[in-house]
Formats: structure tokens, C-alpha cells, sequence
């Protein structure tokens, strides 16, 4: 039988970021596994080892990078500790991988750099935007061909280091960023520091990155990337919409998006097919629920349903009337009427129908008078 | 150290199915294998085993599902050899999950189901359109009440088994389904078959499943789900534009959408965040390349890089200048301007700017004469 | 002078029918006008004079529709008043025009076209939502062959007749329809009538229109068309977020989409261009400004201010640096920043600068704290 | 009866401007009418005159500038005529409206508007984009504070003067543009003029203005609008999507979006609602028929048609079966079967019943065998 190496990581910090990062690594069927986790505070420290499952928990930053089971360190603690700690792993001889932004600034950087590259170990940046599937899948266009050479990218989030690393990755890790200029103010938040601000980077081949950070955001999470090419053009919508939408003149030669008729005009690619068919989430029900000694969601009766389904179906289009379910027996319960035992809104002795605003800020009502039957319209003051 | 068991997967079928559900077994760091693949054909086998590292290819479909190492039997093999072929697992004795339809007809799948019932076997149907992570999420939505009652609930993909079980997801499994109504035709392929079809399904409590059917959708793959509810409405399109909109009037007390500011009106839930924010690649990126002795996408370099970047931004900032960016050293290559050996498309001895559709089909050129350096329109015929 | 034909209509009945169709018959620079309307009421009728500066207005049916100025009689009464006034109208010899539905039935429908035709009149049935840009231009597509040979068509929206036209619209006039499958339901308001149906019409040559009227939609106005072709799909959303969505296989040797690259593959055509692009909504302002000796949206002082931020730009662009607008007077006010006077929300005596919603519907705050500067997260209960 | 002042113009320019202004001043209904047509070339002038029926032609400027009927000159000219046409039409004592951008710097401008108000002329700037009916909404909403005070405010199109004014509209037209830094290059074209800008604005009161010129977007026209406020967002895209969103976190009090269930969260405004329900179109339509003699698309025979269908609707919903439409008669054509004719795609001596592009470049063929009636799955080459 084949043998499948498990990676065991010790998780430096709990907070959010540390339950997001542990969440992925045990994400679907992971081989891998948190197996220790450093917290300052016991109590959090017990709390996190609880919340996901991890066998050891400890106050000692040294014990969780030296523990002899563990293969990688993932630093997920403020950005002021980064240096320290990454030189503490390097000393360790341990992988590291580390959040984001790397240092506080490219001195910081540059030492962790040194540190990791003399030590000859693993050493990993976690930049999570630049890995979402879309943005992944528009790269791949990218760099097939499929919008031509770049004459600009840009991206829309809350902090600046993801946008500045989304933008390399699109024009190309090879095209040395030259230039700088951003304008950035405190336009909102009665802070000293920034909430807003915008920026734009030159390229050493003319392209042009920008981005836009800002913490006044309304409506949810921004984060998008728009890419302009000399043959096509890029818009992903990574959150809030969950969209992505390619313009491709064509002549890439190469694959554009699955499942398209065509490989050029207006495309829609999926981020990553088998994940988004369900075919992911499948497998890990049914082999979670196997484990488990529980049902999945689809069970073999669930399937006998559906061909009970066809069957009248495929008697229905023959017969062209309405055909009954014919089911051996029925293992659900049983179901009353939608409308059972709701009150309807009235107004005025009528019972309300609809409610529309209207451009004026009144609202028209659609009502239904229960004596006479007759439906007639209302308009009314907005105040509902 | 945890142990965590890894299954073992006998794999009938070496299909477009069976690669499908193998690259979704295998994918990211899945601890889980296809031990075994099954195929009538022994060079079809060996090119699946090849394809998929898999260990050992059988044409002997009993040896396949008795393999000692095997714990589970997935069935990707055509209809009508579904009925047998679970009947030769359940008398194994071994765990068992066939693909969709169940059987051709329901009292194929009756027998199916007896036979792993009588066997106590787990048994799990593949439906994975069901398992779409926006799917799931939408269903989860229902279930917490934020769109209140179903009324109706509608489902648009190329096969009617999907659709089925989606719409019984979304209606609840426990109500009944009693009539279906169903308009099927010939109406593009001269073939025998229905291309086309049309149904309602009846629900005990009064909701109505619709389904529509189709081999004969013009411009991708069309999978969407409509639900309509007494308080809201939920509106998917898994594939071509992977939207996914929510409608809620609010009063469900439960989670919404993620990253929302409200719990009610539009909203915009993300199928499964940690996959859409590129958590679940990124540490896929990173342990296959530690395991691999690559390099990832994201290395402390490129953090580097961001950080000089960002230090030019503050720099920036402050001086309203642009600022260059200071790097130790460039590790990329050299980048030639855009338009460096680009050929302009020339018109009449003019460069070609732009070039625009009118309504009337004619093209409008903006052109720019290199001799005298005037901008011009130009319209002209439609045939490029 | 070009003279040019002014009609004059009078309108019958002063309900929300009345006002949308009185402001659409003077929309824009509109020549024609309404001349007097009749109501019942003598107070809704003066109510109505006032609110769209209409000369006259009369309790009595047979004055306004003979009233001497009238060319055209707009019938936006009560269904059940159809008939009879439409046979008042065609005695007296005007143009006719009668809301939806015609009449309440077909016998009442057919009793109107005879005395229409018999009177020999202009008579049209006034079916808005046929007359959408989007519609328009969708059937225009469809007629030009951008989608094939029709295999479906349906519609959205709260009213069935509304439906069946659009339907009949697309698929073509020319195609008989013969048979109806309807299921209606009272599903969510006590009343007895339906307030859900769904319906399928089969046409002569096998197209099949499938329409969804609705009272219980929530979320706002659905109105949706989609149309199925054997070289294409149209999608259209007319109303709730006024998409227009085209997939051409091509070869219709036609007009498609206006400013496109191409003409087949994902098209986003425009319903009407010139309104679209703000040509008639400018006209209509400037017209009118100079009407009432009022300054327009835009002036030439604004003209002279886009000159001047141009002019900073091109020296900007020259100069890498802010260039400032100069400007030979300012004669705009003075504004305050942006931030002046707003008070921060504060959260345990830190100032709150980003709220968002997690999984599990508690809320992460990201907060500032104004002694020590320091930026933190909090996760807090999510009842704000 | 009520006398309509009818405007006469004269239209300065016989290009596609002069073509797109005519085509507006002639729309729908209008009672204004270009009376005569300046061109250098009597041949465009002849040409212009039959395209849009314009009585007079010239190409005499002075003659069409101060012919007697004439009450307002459109300047349609190119840029560097606009200083002394306008100054002509001053000196006339007409109307002026003068196309974008108004001068060639600030310097020009400033001697036109200093022209025409030594004159006391009414002087309108056509700046089409801020007249979209979606800008204009989208305005409407800023200024009810929908989206609170804005901070910034960014617009895309082709041309800088286009975005400058659509910003300032959004920003309010009293806050002073201080600033303006730019970045611009030629990327594409061999030229040496830029074909890619983009550029900031900084407002007195802290608000950002963000604009992006290219004449190198692929896929359409890109004519979006973004606005950022410190209770809300704005997204408006004219053109390619025509889509209008906007998320309000309440409390501006007033009118937000018709139809709207809510007046906070994301709602999706429609830019002209009479415009988009098509009550504008359906008149003109219904009148144009009326005045030349012809049938409306709408006429009662269709509204006939509707109420049988209607009638079958019925009917089917209480009986549960298809029911047939009864017509007196049936005044359209007969319709041959959909698939009457057409030649299957052959593949193998099967009929390809659908083509799929698989992640890989392959197509998978869904065949069906004619002699056998099976259908089978074919994977074959990418080239079509």
C-alpha cells in the first residue's frame, strides 16, 4: 500500500488568522495536521487546541518550533515578532512559512530573507489572495496568451501588500517594479493613520499596476482584479459577486476557459471546476459520513426517489397529464401546506397582496377585500 | 502521533467520469487514493493507472472490488451494469458509491437498495451537483430560515436526475414529491431522443419543483438554481457567471452571508470562503513544493519585494512624488517595453487607433496620420 | 417651416395606469399631449389636471372621448369597462387605445376587434413591456437570425397576459399557439385566488413558451425574459438589475451588438443607445433650461473648469508631480473635509474602524486605540 | 388648445457627432427639429439633409448660424473651431450649445464663456456622459445621501474630459478641484501621443477623483462609474452590462430605488423607469403607427390572441391538462417543425448531439449512433 507522507505544523498565535490558516490545513480530506500550538495565554492556547482538534498546546515559542514531531512552522503572530521568530526557525532548521505583510518594512525583510536563505530551509510567503482559485486560473490566461502582453493590472482590497503581490503575479514576477506613486488620507476615521488610499507602480516594460486600499469600505468585502491586455481584457470579482469575466480577442493558441464554445470574445471562466461542480465537497461527505457511521447527504434512497421522479416523468411526457410519484414507501415525514396557519398583513380590512415603493417614497398596496372578493390598488405613506 | 486512516478506493470505470471523480479523490492534499482501477479494456487501464498514479489496473471487476486494500468501491460504469455491480459489492461486503442515475428506472434502484440494505453496507449516491459548495451554502441558507417558506424551487442543467435531487435538496427531503407534469420533444437533433424537456413536480405541502432540460443551450454549460421563498428569494448560477444572490426580508435569527454589513435585503454569500479567499491552495502550493524541493508560488523574496514596494508607497505618501522602488538586488530578468516590435494595423496610410461597430454594421476607424500627426474617423464597410 | 402633428389624447381614468401613461406621453421634448381626462371622481379628476397641467378635465365618459380636439382615446380603466367603452370610442370614430388585458376574456376581446374593424378605427393594445428597449432590441436580434431557429422563450413577472405577448413576440406572431398546460396555486395569502402559476404554451412548430407570474416574489421587480435558439440564448433582465445578455453562434450575417469587437460569442447589447449614452436626457435639459431661463446640468463655466483639470493633467504627466488647477475664479462655495464633525463609533474606549460579520455571525472589529496608537481585533456578539 | 414652443436648430458638422445629436433631437416624439445642416462639403451637407429629413443645407456658416428659424446652433465642430464659432453665434445673439471638450486648454474656454456671457446667451456644454439616465439616478442618490459624504468618486471611458465632468457631478459641482497628478504613455500604438492615462483629482474637502483613459480596453466600451461614500457604494456601469448597483446603510431618509423592498443594503435603481418598462416606446410606437397609416406592433388582434391563451390557462389550471386555444381565426401563417431541414453534425457516422471544450483543449463529442439508437461520450482533437 502506498504510503502518503502527513505534514504535522506547529501553529504559531491564535487569533483569527491562526483559526483561518488551521481551518484550510485540515480543510476537505487533509493528510495534514496542526500539532502543537503556541499561544502566550494558556487559556487561549487550550481554547484553539479544543476548537480544532490538535493534540498539544504551549506558552514556550522554542517548544512548538523545536518539537521533534513537527515538519513546518507557520507564523501567524503580529507583524513586530516576524523577524525574531523566523530567526528562530531558520536556527531550527525547520520549513517556515510566514503571514503577511513578511516584515515592516524591506530592511526587516531583507534579514528574514538572509536568515532562511543561509539556513538553507523551506521558506514560504503567505500571500492567501494571490491563491484564490479565480485569480489562479486568470493568471494561468494570462500567461497563456489569452489577453495579450499586459498593459496594466490592478486590484481593490483592504491592505496594500496584497494588492502590490496580486499585481506581480499578473504582470509577471520577472518585470522589475520601478517607481511609486500613491496618495494616501485619512479621509473618514478620526485616526492619525491612513483610511484610504491609492497608488500607482511602474513597470520596467511601461505596464502600469494600481491599487486601491481602503477601510471605509460599504457593502461587504471589495476584492477585485482588473487586467488590460493589448488583446483582451480581466475582470475578477474574488467575494462579493464571486465573478469572473474574460475578453479574448483570441490567437492565444492555447486553452482559455472550460466548458466555452469558442475561445475568444467574451468568456466566463470557473475558478476551479471540480470544486465548484462538487465534486470536492462530495467524496469528503460521503467518506466523512463512511468514518462516522452516519448517513451522507445522498443516500441509495435518495436516488431511488429521483428515478421514481423520472419514471412519472418520462409518463407524464407520453401521456401528457400529470402522473403520480409511485414510491415503494416514503421515509420522510410529512409536510403541511405552505400557507397553513400565516397571518396575512391587512390594511384597512383588506389583506395585503403586494407592496411596491414607489418613485415619490409612497408605497402602493395591492389588496383584496375578503367580503367582496374584488382586488383594488392603495397608495400610502412610506412609513411601513 | 495522530493517526488518521487514509481509504482505499476501488475505481469502476475509466471514463470521463472516472477521471472526474479521480482527480476530485486526489486533489489538494487529499490522504485518500484510487487503489485499483477496473476497465474491460487492459490498455485503458494501464493508461488511467499512468495517468493517475494509481497501483493496479484489473480487467477483472470481481478482483477489483475484492481487493484486499480496498475500502471502498466507486461505480463510474455505464446504466445499465449499475443494478449487477452493486449487487457484487453489497455481497463483498464493501462500502459503496455508485454514480447518477441510480438505476435506469426506479425499480432498478429499488433492488439496488434493498441489496445494500439487506447487506448493511454504507451506500452513497454521487450526485454531485447537489455538493456544489454554492449549493450547499444556499441549502444551508433555507434551512436557517432566511427566506422563510418555500414556495418553489427550480433547477436548469443538462441532465434530470441532477435537477431532481437539487430541487429535493432545496424543497426539503422530508416532502413528499406526489405528481410531476412533463412536456418533452424532439426539437433540434434528428434523433429519436427528447433534446428538450420540460417538468413540474408536485409537492405534498403545495411547493412546485420546475426543471428544465436541455441539449441544445447555446453559449457554455447553463446550471442554475432559482428558489423562490415567502421572505426572500435565492438565485445560483454555478457555472457560467458563479454568481450566487440572495434575496432575504431578514427574521431567520441565524447567519446570512459572510462579510455582509446586514443580514437582510440583496446579499451575496461566497460558496466556501476559505477556498475563494485561496486559503485551501496556498497551503497546497506550499507543502507540494517543501515535498517536491521546489520553490512555491509565494517565496520570502517576493514578500521582500512587497515590502520595498509598500516602503516606496509611504515614501510617496509623504513626499507626493513618485518614489523609486530600492531593491538589494533584481532577481527577475529583463522586460522589453509593451509595444516593443508590435506592428500597427494601417489603414489608407494611417495607424489604426480604434475600431468600433455601428449600428448600421459599418466599422468606425479613429485613425491617426503618422505624417501630419491629426487624429481622423473614418467609417467604413463592416468586413474586416 | 416643417410643420409637425401634435395629437391630442384623452385619458380615461386617473389610477397609477393614468399617471404612468400621461408621463410618458409628455416625457422628454414629447409634442403630443394629454387634453382632458375623465374620472368619476370630480376631485381625483382636478387632482389629476393639476399634477400634469392638463386642460380639462370631466365626469363624463361620451364628453371626453367626443370632446372635439381629442384624435386619441388612451382606455385605462377597470377591466370590466373595456368593452363597452371601447364600443363608445369606436361609435365616435377615434383612435383607440386599450390597456392590458384587452378584455377579460376572449369572447369580450373578440367583441371589441369587431367593432373596431367593423368602425374601421386605429386600434392598439397597449402591452408596455413588449416595448422595453431591451425587448425590442431582442426581438430585432432574434428576427436578424443572431440565435438561431427559436426552441423556447419565457417570461418573468407579475402578470400572465404581460407574459404571453412577450412570448409570442419572440418566438414570432406568425406561430399559432395550440395548447396550454397551467398549474396555479394560492400558496402564501389567504385568499381564493392564486397567487403562483406557471405555465406552458405549445406553439404549430414545436417551440414551447413557459411563463411564471407571481405575487409573492421578494426582492423586488423580476421581469426576465430568456429565449432559447439553436445558434444562441438571450437573457434579458428588464427590470431588477437591467442586464441584456446575448450568446451568438453567429452566422447571421447581420446587425448583432453595437461597439462590440464581435459578432458572435457572449454579446452585451444595449437596449437604446441614444438614451443609454445620455443624448436625450442632455437635449431635454438643455431644451429645457432654455425654455425657463434656468442654467442647465451643464454650462460652459463647467466646460471652462474641465479645461483647466485637463490642462493640469497634460503638465502633470509632463512634470511626474501634482500639478495644481488653476482656475481664473472659483464659483463654487467653500467645503468642509470630509470627516469634520462625524463622531467615531467606540468600542471599550477604542475607536471602531471596520466591522465585519464572521461564519458563525459573531462580529470582528477592527479597532484603534487613541492613547497607545495600536490597532487591534476584537470578536464580539453579533447584535450591534 | 395648448401651443408647444417648437425649437429649431441649426446643427453645426455633418459627422458621426452631428448624426448622433440629430438622431436625439429627432427621437421618440420630439417636437424639436433640426431646420438646417452646416458641412465645408455640399455633398455631406445634401447626404445629411436626406439622412435625417433636414430642409436646408450649407456651406455658408454665417448663414446657418444666423438663418431667421433658427433658434439654437449646435457646435458639432472639431476642437480647434470651437473658440470662433462660438464667438460668431455670440456675436447672433442665439443659443449655443457646444460639443466636448469645450476648448483646447482652459485658455480657449475661458474666452468662449467669457463670449457668451458678455453676450447673455444661453451656453450649454453637451457633455453626454453626465446624462446617462443611470448617471443622472446615481447622482440623484448622492445627493438624497443615500451613500453619505463621498469620498471618492473614479469614472472610465475612453476620453478625460468625459470623466472629469462625470466626477465632479458625483463630488458635487461646489467642491474645488485643488490637484491633479497624472500618469500617461503611449503602450500600444506606435504613436506618439498617449493611448493609456490614468490620473487623480484632489477636491478641497479630501475627496479623491480617479480617472482611466485607454484606448486600448478590448471586449466593448467601457463606461463605468464608481463612487465610494462613507455610508455607501456606487457601481454603474452604462454601457457593457448596463447594470446599476448601489449598497445604502440607510438613514439619508429619502427616495432610493423604485421598487425596492427596503431602503438600505444593495439595491439595483433603474436609470429611466418609464424608459425601461417601455411606456416611452410604446406611445411612440402607437402614434407613429396612427400618423402613417400603418399597424402598431401591438394591435388588438394580438390583445385577442392573449386573452385566448389566457382563456386554455384557465382551463388547464382546472382540469390539469393541456387545453387547446380556441382562435375564431387564425391570422398568422403556418410554421414548419424547428428542426425541419436541418443537416446533424456527423461524427463517425453519428449524430453529434453536443461539443464540449474539456480543461485540456480536447472537445468532448456526445454522439448518438443512428443504427443502434445508443448514445456514447467521444473525446477527440480541439480543432473544429
Amino acid at each position: 500500500m502506498q504510503r502518503m507522507k502527513q505534514l504535522q505544523v506547529a501553529m504559531l498565535g491564535t487569533g483569527l488568522i491562526g483559526d483561518f490558516y488551521t481551518m484550510s490545513l485540515h480543510a476537505q480530506r487533509s493528510r495534514d495536521r496542526v500539532r502543537i500550538v503556541y499561544s502566550r495565554s494558556p487559556e487561549r492556547g487550550a481554547a484553539f487546541r479544543e476548537r480544532w482538534g490538535v493534540a498539544d498546546s504551549t506558552t514556550d515559542l522554542t517548544a512548538a518550533i523545536e518539537h521533534p514531531d513537527v515538519d513546518v512552522v507557520v507564523v501567524g503572530l503580529p507583524n513586530f515578532m516576524h523577524q525574531e521568530v523566523v530567526g528562530m526557525v531558520a536556527a531550527a532548521g525547520k520549513a517556515v512559512l510566514c503571514t503577511k505583510p513578511l516584515g515592516r518594512n524591506a530592511a526587516e525583510a531583507k534579514v528574514m530573507l538572509d536568515a532562511v536563505e543561509k539556513a538553507g530551509i523551506f521558506a514560504g510567503y503567505l500571500e492567501d489572495l494571490c491563491y484564490t482559485p479565480k485569480t489562479l486560473k486568470a493568471i494561468k490566461a494570462v500567461r497563456s496568451g489569452a489577453v495579450g502582453r499586459l498593459t496594466g493590472g490592478g486590484a481593490i482590497v483592504d491592505l496594500g501588500c496584497h494588492c502590490i503581490e496580486i499585481i506581480r503575479n499578473y504582470i509577471g514576477k520577472g518585470v522589475r517594479p520601478v517607481e511609486v506613486m500613491c496618495h494616501a488620507d485619512t479621509l473618514v476615521h478620526p485616526i492619525d493613520d491612513e483610511d484610504n488610499a491609492v497608488a500607482l507602480i511602474k513597470f520596467e516594460n511601461g505596464a502600469i499596476g494600481q491599487f486601491e486600499v481602503s477601510w471605509t469600505f460599504r457593502g461587504g468585502m471589495d476584492l477585485r482584479d482588473e487586467v488590460a491586455g493589448t488583446n483582451g481584457t480581466i475582470w475578477v470579482n474574488n467575494f462579493l459577486r464571486t465573478g469572473f469575466e474574460m475578453f479574448s480577442a483570441g490567437g492565444s493558441g492555447g486553452y482559455v476557459a472550460e466548458k466555452a464554445e469558442s475561445e475568444k470574445g467574451w468568456l466566463f471562466p470557473v475558478g476551479d471546476e471540480l470544486v465548484e461542480l462538487g465534486y470536492v465537497d462530495m467524496f469528503s461527505d460521503m467518506f466523512r459520513a463512511l468514518e462516522s457511521g452516519t448517513a451522507p447527504q445522498e443516500t441509495f434512497y435518495d436516488g431511488y426517489v429521483v428515478n421514481a421522479v423520472m419514471d412519472a416523468a418520462f409518463r407524464s411526457a407520453k401521456s401528457n397529464r400529470w402522473e403520480p410519484v409511485e414510491l415503494f414507501e416514503w421515509r420522510g415525514g410529512v409536510a403541511p401546506r405552505i400557507g397553513a396557519g400565516s397571518k396575512p398583513e391587512m390594511y384597512d380590512g383588506k389583506v395585503v397582496i403586494k407592496r411596491e415603493i414607489l418613485p415619490d417614497g409612497r408605497h402602493k398596496l395591492i389588496l383584496k377585500d375578503p367580503a367582496s372578493g374584488d382586488f383594488l390598488d392603495r397608495v400610502v405613506g412610506g412609513t411601513r
